[in-house]
């Protein structure tokens, strides 16, 4: 599996270059991967008109349930659940079942420190929903058995429930001393964290299996790799440059290197075929759709400080929390200087910015 | 209706009596009080065992939901949620349906502007049922239709949806002038509280016969006075005196008499007999039980210190955002001043505290 399905709408040119490829040439490319990211919404229209079964979802006293799985604060998540429900009252008309418009209750889920008053508060008041927020990790139970009709997750399936033990273990073989992530640690370290990330999207099919309806879908848009390339990308490419900035730190004695030793981010993305075979493994749900497509970014390529400012976004709380705040401007001024220095850096993390599509049904039970 | 019902569980010990009496003399009488409180829970779980007809309950796909509409922030609605729970598990086994055992969606409502980030920390973390934060006021659809089996609220639903507009409208004869509640003015004022009130709880009975199914049960906790006694009592007495201090203040220049004028607390503690109309002129649910019950006091009657306290944590969130916090202090210290000086006021706020509890079952659609 070490090449790309047919299915992929990734396009060849969008695939990494080998070699230092500056930024600046980048900035074409960067145009054509935007085209594809606006598919998002066509392609959950798509999966809805295609896939939903509406006249053999056993209806919940007509109410269509849909939960947003790692939703944050919005607004991204209202403009998800929309298009969601629009495109579901139209597959309703095309059906002929104009009629039979369900009522529509939306979950917000994220974790219990999400901030949901902030989420509760934007609300849009002319949403035709009615609205829930569901605090806790999506790796356990969320909701009673066979009470959603929609899961939608976007952008949240990368966090693992926990750091491997292993990872900040001196004794074991995958201690990841002097890292904050995976991408150029030795293969045990990688290891591990995919190993968590197995179980931990195992988990996540097993529990949704419980709570979707027979004929229900799940919508995952989740970081995902095309297989064979460079883990040196994305999100783990960011946190990599963050952590040898931090271990460069720690050399000058402005912060503790055990501290750097022991603190990992629990962030994982996989491969496109590790979530393929997780998904075939899995019996509860048929796979409807399974592509990697072009992630969009809100940068461009060229602008090291506009990079460097979302990273800081990502990233700032959890370093906060484990160094304390008196250091946080100047790490990421380091961060700056050295995606200055090393354009291959910031080409890791910029370019090679790919996301799996995947469109599941719930099956009926054996 | 000026008389009191023979099921009042009110004894005649706990009634006020007339004129003057400290605060003193009431100890052991608030002593008295205090085993009728101790019966709520008592009173749900009778509730469950005698009305809960879970046989004919049509179940939503085995989920038994709950809602507690204007629960806070805790700890009182996770102690509500459970208690309900465990009767109707009780109940099912009591039925001989052990094996049939539902599980537990609670929704949680309050207003939007709750501190629902509080409530989700504050969560029992060996909870036997399902989460979710529903934001919003419990005067408009909050629920999916036929989605809800019980629905709780207690003492939240003497909070009008608004303040009648005629209270501050300088030309109308129910202008407010001088005040900031009702209990002390005039008749026109009274009334348009009054009305207000119908409207709201009419409203309430309708929305909540929308949201539960036939068969299920609505426990309403709710401050209401005994008939014909004063209204100078409980949340109106506090408020009033409130509002004779801010007049005291606004006559020695240190706040704006129009801004007294025009602030009013959308608060309204019904007569028994009111309410009472109302559930009668309402065909979607069968009254259960309706009586009046003395309510729990967390403070002794000869405490003024913690009376004042209880008043300013009730109120000052609303009088900082009307007023300002520079009042604050000396407002409740001229609070403090007033029950010291006039024991009748202290006595108006602590002594006839009285709480309606209503159990109402949603009956079949005509």
């Amino acid at each position: 599996m070490g090449e790309m399905g047919e299915e992929e709408i990734i396009s060849s040119k969008a695939l990494p270059m080998k070699g230092g490829d500056g930024p600046y040439s980048y900035t074409k490319n960067s145009y054509c991967q935007r085209v594809a990211l606006d598919n998002i919404k066509e392609m959950i229209n798509e999966a809805i008109a295609e896939n939903l079964d509406i006249k053999h979802l056993s209806p919940i006293s007509n109410t269509f349930c849909i939960a947003d799985l790692g939703c944050s604060v919005g607004p991204n998540t209202f403009t998800s659940m929309n298009d969601i429900m629009e495109a579901t009252v139209l597959k309703y008309h095309s059906e002929g079942l104009s009629s039979n418009l369900p009522e529509f209750h939306v979950f917000f889920n994220d974790h219990t420190a999400n901030d949901f008053n902030t989420l509760f508060t934007s609300l849009p008041p002319d949403r035709q929903y009615f609205a829930a927020g569901v605090p806790g990790s999506f790796y356990i139970r969320l909701f009673p058995k066979a009470s959603l009709h929609f899961v939608h997750s976007s952008f949240a399936l990368h966090y693992l429930s926990k750091l491997p033990k292993e990872i900040t273990d001196k004794n074991s073989p995958a201690y990841n001393k002097g890292k904050i992530s995976y991408p150029t640690s030795s293969k045990e370290v990688v290891e591990a964290y995919a190993s968590q990330f197995s179980k931990d999207f195992e988990s996540f099919l097993n529990f949704r299996a419980e709570e979707l309806v027979c004929g229900g879908l799940m919508v995952l848009i989740m970081t995902g790799i095309p297989d064979g390339s460079s883990r040196f990308q994305a999100i783990g490419a960011t946190l990599d440059v963050l952590g040898y900035c931090l271990m460069d730190m720690a050399k000058m004695g402005l912060v503790s290197e055990a501290k750097v030793d022991s603190f990992n981010f629990p962030v994982y993305s996989p491969f496109r075929r590790e979530v393929e075979e997780l998904l075939e493994r899995n019996r509860c749900f048929s796979v409807e759709r399974f592509e990697l497509v072009t992630r969009t970014r809100d940068v461009a390529a060229t602008d090291v400080q506009a990079v460097t400012k979302h990273a800081r976004a990502v990233t700032e709380e959890m370093i906060k929390q484990r160094f304390g705040s008196e250091i946080i401007d100047e790490l990421y001024e380091r961060v700056f200087q050295k995606l200055q220095e090393f354009p291959q850096f910031l080409d890791g993390i910029f370019k090679r910015s790919t996301q799996l599509f995947v469109v599941l049904k719930r099956q009926a039970m054996d």
